[in-house]
């Protein structure tokens, strides 16, 4: 795992005695430096306390400290959610003495019950404490929830020039699960920029990889992507040319940390790309896409690793983009087994069943409707996902 | 299980070598006379042979007779696939005597296979002596794919005083599966209506019942309902008040085998209506209904007979309709677990727990924005449905 910090950010994660089994479950960033910031936030009309304080202080455009924790959501518990929230973030302002406004929060967890919050309280003294520029992989385990592996990436990349760092923790169960789900995304970089130059970049960043995966198509309650830039290099994303140069690699962690994501899904075992090209237009490719990379009959295929093309034709002939069935090839792999709408046979067949017993490939799928492509990465549907969501609470 | 006959219609089933199992695969539904005929079809974009051939005859508004295989979809199958349900259809029409624009054909079975429409040539006439008016059950039989029971409902009413019949068969998995998929229904009455009238009336009906229900939001290439209106009970379907009397009739055969489709979904153990009540529009509690049907997490936790709540919450707010989080009240079966948008307790956790426990039950969410309901039927999400579509083709 790359745990690269990025300068100017210190990060720790300890046991807070929110989760009942005593793992890590309170994490805690400080930036040197107010840091200008930008927010992506669930669309889900049940918005957890913590997004909701959020949404409200990200307009301030600084953030200077983030407090998370998992094993509870802080999701519809009322105004007392609310004020849990508040006090949280009170608690972290007060310990690291910033201003209270600059703290963002952030919970994952179990849905409908209070938040612990006292926990949290006793415990920050020693999480502030334990802040060191190497922390961000405690960080990062500190936010599990059902997430096999903590999840960090780190890039660098030079502006005119002059080097800068972007370090990235995700956490995600990626197969949704209200109770212990949410994709929390914690983005840091040295560079120097406006809040509002981040927050369209962040944008653009998210709709080539969050927006880009696709594990059960539930959205959660506290979807939560924070990006701060504590500026200590120096070097400024201000022209568009810099711009352009921090682009790249803001979407490149990003989609690392989102296949990442898919890859550590619960109960999946296969990272496959569904890439639908020769479509009318690119929302007409994701379209087809996405229908495809949720339909559970694919899903469940792939986790059968039976080269089920029917299932993926079927899938796309119902995402509601017109295209002529008699006219598409479907690779798996780099095996065709789809020719013109007809299947190519048992040897295709064979010979793609070896391409799906890989850990990761590629699906695709040609419409000849026109010029545009699009992809997005899921994973297989296992048994394990409906026995961990079944008996879940249990 | 009922099976009263529809007078004026013979039908049948045999065993035509279709299916690799040997069991009953070919079925035919033969009317004493030329019979106007409505048709609904899949809005897929793949569309197999069959569907395409029906839907150009459909066009003269007259049906004799229907032949309906199973074992094999026809679907992606080409110009060959084409060629083989005009022949489908002519071995019916030269067999019956009957012609051949009048046929209309169904297949339901394993995508992208050649149909092996010799053996539906060779089976025809034994399959013609076998008609009866007491066939049906047969029938149902030979158009059965994973369905664990046949399913045939019949129901009689009466216009100006005039008895008449309505009898239907279904095949559904419920659980969509496009190797066995494909929900096809053959409805029969004896009324006299003309075929843009039974259009109407078979398009209202299946708004309420067919489109209310879901199991995994995969839709079938092959889906198709058809209602041949016999004529023989003189009892005329014509003017409003008439059309007001048999409506009524045909929706609730049509509701009673929608729910028997999901109740037999593959590995289902629930049927479980979503009702959203206090919407803005239909519009809107159908779209919270459907979305809140069709979550992975949701059926899960219905499978799992867990009163998880948060999830229910989470899906109808994901479902793009407006509403107020904080002031909804949820029910299961008659239990309220959450008032105003927060949680009862475990005390109502543990009521709702044992509805959960039983077979069929309803879920209540009260949106309390409007004064438009819509409700869906849905079944649990099993480690079944996993299995057996992951290993369907092995």
């Amino acid at each position: 795992m790359l745990t690269r910090p990025c300068p100017g950010f210190k990060a720790a994660g300890i046991a807070a005695g929110i989760k009942k089994n005593g793992l890590k479950d309170l994490g805690l960033i400080l930036c040197d430096a107010p840091a200008p910031v930008a927010g992506l936030f669930t669309r889900n009309q049940v918005q957890a306390a913590p997004v909701r304080l959020d949404r409200e202080r990200i307009g301030g455009g600084l953030c200077r400290a983030v407090i998370v924790n998992s094993g509870n959501a802080n999701c519809c518990t009322g105004e007392d959610g609310y004020r849990h929230a508040v006090r949280m973030a009170r608690a972290a302002a007060s310990t690291l003495k910033v201003p209270e406004e600059q703290v963002l929060v952030a919970s994952t967890g179990v849905i409908g019950e209070p938040l612990p919050v006292e926990r949290i309280e006793q415990a920050l003294p020693e999480l502030a404490r334990r802040l060191s520029p190497e922390g961000l992989s405690e960080f990062a385990e500190a936010i599990m929830t059902t997430d096999r592996v903590p999840k960090v990436v780190s890039r660098q990349g030079r502006l005119a020039g002059q080097p800068f760092t972007l370090t990235g923790a995700v956490k995600g169960a990626g197969m949704i699960r209200p109770d212990v789900a949410t994709m929390l995304c914690f983005l840091m970089t040295d560079v120097q920029a406006e809040s509002g130059v981040l927050q369209a970049m962040l944008k653009t960043a998210a709709d080539r990889s969050f927006n880009r995966i696709s594990v059960d198509g539930d959205t959660s309650t506290n979807d939560t992507i924070l990006l701060l830039a504590g500026g200590a290099s120096g070097a400024a994303v201000d022209q568009a040319a810099a711009q352009a140069a921090f682009q790249p690699v803001l979407d490149a962690v990003m989609l690392e940390l989102a296949k990442w994501v898919v890859k550590d899904a619960e109960g999946a075992n296969k990272l496959v790309e569904i890439i639908v090209r020769g479509a009318r237009s690119e929302a007409d490719a994701l379209r087809v896409a996405d229908t495809v990379a949720n339909s559970p009959l694919v899903k469940t295929a792939l986790f059968g690793e039976d080269a089920n093309w029917g299932r993926i034709l079927a899938a796309a002939g119902r995402a509601g983009v017109p295209f002529d069935p008699g006219g598409v090839d479907l690779f798996i792999g780099p095996v065709q087994i789809v020719s013109k709408g007809l299947g190519c046979g048992r040897a295709a067949e064979a010979q793609a069943a070896r391409v799906l017993r890989s850990a990761e490939f590629a699906i695709g799928l040609e419409l000849h409707a026109g010029p545009a492509q699009a992809s997005v990465f899921t994973c297989d549907f296992s048994i394990d996902y409906v026995k961990i969501n079944a008996d879940y609470r249990s």
